[in-house]
C-alpha cells in the first residue's frame, strides 16, 4: 500500500464499486454477470439461471431503532433483497442472514427480528437456509444474501433498453422518503416530550412504505402471465432519477420522462407539501420504494395498457439525447440524480 | 415482544442458532439442507447440488487491524468461506462481499483489502460476483457469501458418521491460536515501546497460520482422485474438540480420539511451551486452523493410509459411548470443548 490517502467520499459509492469491479477478474464460464446489476447471474447445467444478491444494513447508517421496530427491520431486510431478484425478473428461493449483535440486544429482541425475517420468508415463499450470528462491538449489523432463479430467456438485465422502447414503473413513488420525514419528526417530538404519543394515524400509508415495504413479486408474476419480458429492469431503491441513470449507462441509451406521468400517492403529495418539500423531487429522488422500473418493446404495450399499477412514464432515446424530464409546463430539462449517498464528505 | 429480557450469553451462540433454526420453516423441495451444516444445500434440475455459506467478520470482535494487514484480512475472509464449501466436499465457484467502512478508511485501504480478496479468488479459482459497499459508524465490517457446487453422490454432511468408521484430520492443529498469542505479545511490546521492531522471524509458520490460513481444497481434490467420499465432514474453525462434538451431535454417534495421534507442528509445540500453554489443549481448542475433520469407512483406509497430510486420530463409536480422549498414559477421559465463544457473559 502506498502512503497516498484518498478519501472514499472523493470517489463516492459508485466510484468505489467501479474500482472494485475493475480489479475483479471473471474466471468461470458459468459466471454470466458478475458485479454491476441487481444480482449476479450464474449458469447451471440447465435452462434456469441462478441469481445471487447481497445487502448489508448497519444500525446508525441504514436504520434508527428508535422508530424502526425490529420485526419490521427483519421484514424489510428480506424484502429489499427479494426486490433485487424481482429486478432480474426472477423468483427468490433461499436466503442467508448474518447478524451481529451488541450486548444491548436480548434474546427477545433477536426473536422479534427473526419474526420479521420469517414473516417475509412466508410472504415471498422462500427458505432461510443459513447465515452467521456473532457479537458486535457496536449495535446491530444485518447482512442478507438471497438466491433466486430465472429462466434463461426471461432474465432482465439493466443493459437491454433500446431506442423507442417504453419506460414503465410500478406502484407509486416518494412515499418511503416522506414516511421517513414523518417518523423523524415524531422522534424529535418524543425526545422533547416523552409523554407525547406519536401522531401517525394520518400517515399510515407512507409510514408503512418506509417501515414495511414490499418487493413487487406480484408484478414479476403478472408480467409472466401476460407473457411480457422487460427488455431491461432495475428496482427503485436509491431513487427514480438515480435508477434511470443506471439503466441509461448500462444500456447506452437516453431517456425522456414526463412529470405528469409520474405516479405519486395523494398522502405522499399532501405530506410532502406539509413538510415544504417538492412532491416531484420526492418522487425523483426518494429512495426505498422498491418499485420496479423497466422498459418494454412497443409491441408489448397493449398487454400492459390496462394494468392498474403499471405506469408509462417515458420513452427510451439514443445515448446522445441524455436523460431529460418534460415538466407540466412543457419544458424539457435535464434530469438530475441525488440518490442516497452512503459516503458523505 | 414480551417484557422479558434474556441475555444472549445465557443461550450462547449455538443456543441462539438452535432457536433461529427452530422457527425457520423449509418451504421449497429444492432446499435439501437449511441451517445446521457448513453450507446450505440446494437441489438444481441436474445432478450437481448448490452450496451456499456466509460469514461475517467485525472489527474489534474477529480481527485487530493493529496487527492484521488488510490484504491478509481480505484473503482470510475468502479462505474461511472456501473452507465451508470444502467441508461439504464441494468446489467453490463465486463469492459476494459486503463491506462497511468508517471514514477512518481510505480508498487505498479498501484497495489493499480487495487485493487480498482478489488474490484468494485467484488461488481458489473463484469469481467475485457482487456485494454491497456502505459506510459504517464504527470500523470495518466484512460479510462474505460463497456459492459452490458438489456432485449429489459426493456431498459430505456432518451427519453421516457411523460406528467403526475412522476419524481423520488434515494438516496440523493449534498453530493459528499460538500464532495469535505471538501477535498479541508483539502488539503489547509495540504499545509499550513503539521503537521496537516486531520479532516474528522465529514464528513465521504459526503467524502465517493465523494471518493467512488456506482452505484445504487440495484435500478435497485428492479425496476425489483417490475416490474417497468422506462419510461426514466439517472444517476446524472453532477448535477440534468443538467440531468433534458437532459431528457427534449431527451423526448421533460417539468418538474416541488418541492424544498421541493428534497432529501438531514443532513450532506450535515449542511456542505453546514458551507461552506456558499446554500444547494438547491448543490442538483441541485452538480455532481458525481451517483443517478438515472427516470420517471414512474402514474400506477406504488403505487408499489414504500413505497420505502425508491426513492423520487418523480416532474412531467412531455409538452415541452412548460419548466423546473421549485416550491420553499418552493410556487413560480414557471425557473430551471437553471450549471453542470460540462469541457471546461472553
Amino acid at each position: 500500500m502506498s502512503d497516498k490517502r484518498t478519501e472514499i467520499a472523493e470517489l463516492g459509492e459508485f466510484g468505489l464499486i467501479d474500482k472494485i469491479q475493475a480489479n475483479a477478474r471473471v474466471r468461470s464460464a458459468t459466471t454470466l454477470k458478475a458485479i454491476g446489476d441487481d444480482a449476479a447471474v450464474i449458469k447451471n447445467d440447465n435452462s434456469r439461471l441462478t441469481l445471487l444478491s447481497s445487502d448489508m444494513l448497519l444500525e446508525g447508517v441504514h436504520f434508527d431503532l428508535s422508530y424502526v421496530p425490529l420485526h419490521h427491520l427483519g421484514y424489510k431486510s428480506v424484502a429489499a433483497n427479494v426486490s433485487d431478484i424481482a429486478a432480474m425478473n426472477g423468483v427468490p428461493k433461499q436466503i442467508l442472514v448474518n447478524v451481529g449483535l451488541s450486548n444491548r440486544f436480548s434474546v427477545e429482541a433477536v426473536e422479534a427480528l427473526y419474526q420479521g425475517i420469517n414473516a417475509a420468508c412466508e410472504s415471498y415463499n422462500i427458505d432461510l437456509v443459513g447465515g452467521d450470528t456473532t457479537s458486535s462491538a457496536s449495535g446491530l449489523v444485518l447482512s442478507v444474501t438471497i438466491y433466486g432463479e430465472v429462466d434463461e430467456e426471461k432474465v432482465a438485465y439493466r443493459s437491454g433498453a433500446s431506442k423507442n422502447q417504453i419506460l414503465c414503473v410500478s406502484g407509486d413513488l416518494g412515499g418511503a422518503l416522506i414516511g421517513l420525514q414523518v417518523l423523524e419528526r415524531e422522534k424529535e417530538v418524543f425526545l422533547t416530550n416523552p409523554e407525547m404519543e406519536p401522531q401517525l394515524d394520518d400517515y399510515q400509508y407512507i409510514v408503512q412504505r418506509q417501515l414495511k415495504p414490499e418487493a413487487r413479486m406480484d408484478i414479476v408474476h403478472e408480467l409472466a402471465e401476460l407473457q411480457v419480458v422487460p427488455t431491461a429492469m432495475i428496482d427503485v431503491s436509491d431513487g427514480l432519477a438515480s435508477e434511470i441513470f443506471h439503466l441509461c449507462k448500462h444500456s447506452e441509451a437516453g431517456v425522456r420522462i414526463y412529470e405528469d406521468k409520474l405516479p405519486i400517492d395523494k398522502q405522499t403529495y399532501d405530506t410532502a407539501v406539509e413538510f415544504k418539500l417538492d412532491p416531484i423531487t420526492s418522487v425523483l429522488n426518494g429512495g426505498e420504494d422498491y418499485e420496479l422500473l423497466f422498459t418494454i418493446s412497443q409491441d408489448d404495450f397493449a398487454k400492459l395498457e390496462k394494468h392498474p399499477d403499471i405506469h408509462f412514464i417515458g420513452e427510451v432515446l439514443s445515448k446522445d439525447d441524455g436523460a431529460s424530464i418534460v415538466t407540466k409546463g412543457g419544458n424539457s430539462v435535464p434530469l438530475q440524480a441525488q440518490g442516497w449517498k452512503h459516503f458523505n464528505v
